[in-house]
């Protein structure tokens, strides 16, 4: 599947990649909105101000430009806490700036955070996808921490899962529910969390 | 919602009350099979073996037996969880006791945590109210915790938060997708991520 989409999209000339982006940023907005379930390819053309035809010419179907946002959410999200993580010293300091721009992200595309939410009824395949391919980044970083002696060595993929279950559950609470950034406080607490656990002896 | 719910329910004579739960029982089959935009009444009456009126003398809708059933869920989870930690001597191993019986109850009912995470989209009000009920949970037994010396003084809710995020995507990773049970060693990183933290010194 996502083969066949970069394949498609270095056949485009400029002005087909404008419109395939026009077409991806409506269907972002109507399906963030409506659900994908009340929302319509008719929706989505409205929006993006384009014929229906046209929409029929880039994506094959409602649930192919679906996939396609979940696949690129998942690329720039990735991208973009690889690269503030670079910025840091240690290792401590890379998983905090990840969560702090993870946060960031969600606050600039809750449509698109809803939207990869909405894939555990609409694709439970590509939900898992998706997880899955986040935890692979955790698991790389986690695993240099542990090489170069900062993190005790345990069984990693589970702390990945557990890190990534944590910015995804304080990033609903208070980014996407709360629609304002997660509290100073709330950060601290869950970063004293990971990094020293909770038991006070 | 759930007052009415109760209300209903203590009218019921001995035979209504059995076939509500009939119905309930098939409706957690059918969400739990089809999801609940696929899913009709006319599916869960023939699951269920009952007439579309008898249906309507219980439940007003769809939504209205999809309600029930989280509702139902959530009580049901946080008693078996909560005498699950009665069983333990410090407040580690009762935090222990309370994940262990969660995976159990993952495992005991697939199709209950779907129409949980189906929420999300269904209704994102009774989403959050299932997942606030859960945290108080957890807050309680930290605070707990903490009076006794055991845990340390932190914002408890996100600690709370952190928890249950852990046990969301643990018993999603391995007891919902995976369908076993979640491995010893990934119990025990978890743990040891939860209580020590992940720095080595």
């Amino acid at each position: 599947m996502l083969e066949n989409t970069i394949k498609d999209i270095q056949n485009l000339s400029k002005k087909g990649l404008e419109t395939r982006a026009k077409i991806l940023n409506a269907a972002e907005k109507v399906f963030g909105e409506k659900g994908y379930y009340e929302a319509s390819v008719v929706n989505i053309t409205q929006e993006a101000e384009v014929g229906q035809g046209t929409f029929y010419n880039y994506f094959e179907s409602k649930k192919h430009v679906y996939d396609e946002l979940i696949q690129q959410y998942s690329r720039e999200l990735r991208i973009t806490i690889k690269e503030e993580m670079k910025k840091a010293i240690t290792h401590e300091e890379a998983q905090r700036y990840g969560f702090k721009a993870f946060f960031n992200w969600v606050k600039d595309h809750p449509a698109l955070y809803s939207i990869v939410q909405q894939a555990v009824v609409v694709d439970q395949e590509l939900y898992r996808w998706y997880y899955n391919k986040l935890a692979s980044g955790f698991l790389k970083s986690l695993s240099q921490g542990v090489q170069e002696g900062e993190f005790r060595e345990t069984h990693l993929e589970t702390v990945a899962y557990c890190l990534m279950s944590i910015g995804q559950f304080l990033g609903m609470r208070w980014v996407f529910w709360e629609g304002q950034d997660v509290p100073d406080e709330v950060f601290d607490a869950a970063m004293t969390l990971v990094f020293k656990g909770i038991k006070k002896h």
